[in-house]
């Protein structure tokens, strides 16, 4: 991609915040790893392992933390990988399809669009629907009636909203991601049928929330599922009726999270974690890969396996697994060597006895 | 959400088959949970452990077992969580659209189309689909070519029927859900390629099965992949080709289900289960989470661990694998406890001899 | 399915290289199982195994290896699986809609159409988007700005393919799949927010692959998350930025692969395996179901368990592990009686010391 901007590298500096070394009038025309980077552009090294790899780089300059040594014109920060996340940005302006309302569209009654709204082509949005200022919503988006979106917000290609889900301020939902369908209730019938259980509850999404491709999120049976404010989550999710996941947690892809769990602030679940129904987590408690979570955890714990224990006793049953065979064979022989002593010492005292 | 209704105590017994205690004119206005009742409103009680969080709900009425202490107007039943579902569908009837064809659709040549059905805008119907009377489907459904859909039946926005699958009456698909995709099957080629098997088969969805979001059942790749009457599926699983999934089965979120599996009647599945091909799961079986089944089942067994092993093993495995390092350590101590006590019992014995 | 061609037995055996034994003009109306064929139907036994099940099958010739005896009319094959899959091809050519753009598409400025195209209603394609020759596009696909399908290609309905995706020649993507959804990249705020790290690079998708149903590829960071040529995935897998999969790889359902991994050629990923990132898969490797990997595969292994091991290793360690909780007793009980040896024994030795 062709970056659609330049600046110089006194400019950069003081978007990020940092002290330029050489010359500032330097102009840079793009930002790249330190492999990709290309004469003219910028890269970064953000841990001191990489300082090998810049030697050869051929970026024109270079964003470092304060104490790292440097061969070209650079950029100083206390946080290089964060200034990157910035300097890109400023390269690779979020592209934002220019505000319109495509043709076709289907709007339902009572329909109330923001300004500087962009409907993109075969949307649809129910009838009592609330869209906020400069929202954008992709070919395919279906929004359900009494849903609300708040300012700011994206939902990409064939994003499914049901019926009385309020999303807030920039959200940005990744590509068939489907918020509000039923929650997965049943009440056993008298033929041992699965009688549905209402699922008239909604989905509440607060602000700065990230939603990723073709991950669910459920409806609660009654009240709200609720995702609080600045959680990220990524592809292929499934978080069930009545969760609660607190603010700034990191769930990432293919995570599952039974009915009424409760999550902490600032807890991170690893790939493919599941969570039994009526769980707690505490806040800044981690969750190692494919461990699964059936009780509650403690606020900072950090856990693993499944069933999940805490991570430095897992650590050493992992190390500990490949040997059980060996460990097999070991107290067997060890069963046959304590009963040949016992018939010895048996035979000695009774040696000793009649001796 | 407001309800849409009123009703007596007398004619929400009525609606249970339960009993009335207290004035059966008594107006109720809406249901909730203990926690969240208004006064007006009707609660229930399924488990006596909850009997002191109804001491402090605000509810007007509640639903209770023929032997719980009532503290306030009751309808007593036998089973009140059943109760509860059927008083929660009597308040919240499912939001059906009114019978329309939207604008635009795209029809097939040779479409027919049942009494009072809805087709909301931008869905496609191949040749010669058939759909029954009152279905409902949302925006962005696709049902290919020869595909049938029965009466009664509701696809959320979104989902794909591929061609000549057909789908039960009063089946209920999720937004995203993917049905007739081809099955995963290929054969070696000469230089180690994978030569793409025709999945000619088809899909057969019995009545009253639910099908979560984004969740994938494919076609055969000859004859027809089967999910039988009443099963209940969740969000984001994966059925393969030729898989026969019996009546009445709970298959919870993210479960994996290899090809030509077959799965009996009232057969649970709980979330991130996973299956090898060709596998048979007896009636009543039960899978515990994230277990790895990779032989037949028998009925009405536990299974739990991947590898899945009886729940009853499982348990106590579970229980002794933290234990596992310091079972090495003891081990490796007895060793030399034992290497000592042959030691001295050598120079014991010697001792004898020689002494 | 009704079949749409007839063949007789020589041309079948010509069109996969084989030889008739029997009658070459006998006509066969259809392919299908041992179980289900028909008279007039042609089977295939692939494994000696199944000649039992041919013994009573109704079909009126078979396909075999070279030294299996055949009751009837035959056609012999080196590879008789690959030769059936060959011939459900020319009994089920691919159903392909006739060439036309449907009512109503949404086409961006600069749109480049090959020859033959079919684009579906309601299909909406971006800016600069490139559209090869003979490509399928079902309802609901979005292409969006800058990319680009090759020749032959066939995404099924609701696939969503963001900007700046290339997209080979005879690839088949499957309904709901997201290619080019953002990266899960965050770098921690001054706050403890987790800011967005703009995900600016792309995706690359060769030749002959084929991807499944509610797949999710991520674009890159910066550079390219990259498929190779004739790699086969299967449904709900989840791919993240700037993973790179190698040729002819078969990537099972629900299997995750985290940022930076490296898969070589011919890797095989079975059922919901997961890995952390930056991960490097040797050629020829095969990973067993519900594996979780967290460092660096040698070329041509087997690895199996979550954490992963050798396979060999693995399957005895799974045969151990039920026997644990039956060895920490043994343990335990061996130390009692090592306990009480070294009591007898201190005993005697005191004994003879005193004797």
């Amino acid at each position: 991609m062709r970056t659609l901007a330049e600046h110089t590298l006194g400019e950069l500096a003081a978007l990020v915040g940092g002290s330029v070394e050489g010359d500032p009038t330097l102009l840079i025309t793009g930002v790249a790893s330190l492999e990709d980077a290309q004469p003219g552009e910028i890269t970064f090294v953000a841990e001191p392992k990489y300082l090998l790899t810049l030697k050869t780089a051929k970026a024109s300059a270079v964003i470092l933390d304060r104490v790292m040594p440097a061969d070209r014109p650079a950029i100083r920060v206390d946080q290089p990988y964060r200034a990157f996340a910035t300097v890109l940005t400023s390269f690779y302006p979020s592209p934002r399809p220019p505000a319109s309302i495509g043709t076709p569209v289907a709007l339902g009654e009572r329909v109330h669009l923001g300004h500087e709204v962009v409907l993109l082509p075969f949307v649809t949005l129910g009838d009592d629907v609330t869209i906020g200022d400069r929202v954008v919503l992709y070919p395919g988006v279906f929004v359900g009636p009494g849903s609300s979106i708040g300012d700011d917000s994206v939902l990409y290609a064939n994003v499914t909203i049901y019926e009385r889900v309020a999303i807030g301020r920039q959200v940005i939902i990744h590509a068939g991601a489907v918020i509000g369908a039923d929650g997965f209730g049943y009440v056993p019938g008298p033929d041992g049928q699965h009688l549905k259980i209402p699922q008239v509850g909604g989905v509440r999404i607060e602000d700065d929330v990230e939603i990723g491709a073709n991950t669910c999120i459920d409806r609660a049976t009654l009240g709200a599922t609720l995702i609080r404010r600045g959680t990220k989550i990524d592809n292929l999710v499934h978080i069930a009726h009545n969760v609660e996941v607190g603010e700034d947690n990191l769930l990432l892809a293919q995570v599952g999270i039974s009915g009424s769990c409760h999550l902490g602030t600032h807890v991170t679940l690893a790939g493919q974690v599941g969570m039994v129904d009526h769980v707690h987590i505490g806040d800044h408690a981690t969750v190692i890969a494919q461990a699964g979570i059936v009780k509650d955890v403690e606020p900072r714990a950090i856990m693993a396996g499944s069933v999940a224990m805490p991570h430095r006793i897992w650590r050493r049953v992992q190390a500990a697994t490949p040997r059980l065979p060996e460990l097999l064979r070991t107290v067997a022989a060890l069963e046959r060597r304590i009963a040949a002593l016992e018939a010895n010492q048996t035979h000695a005292m009774n040696e000793t006895e009649h001796g």
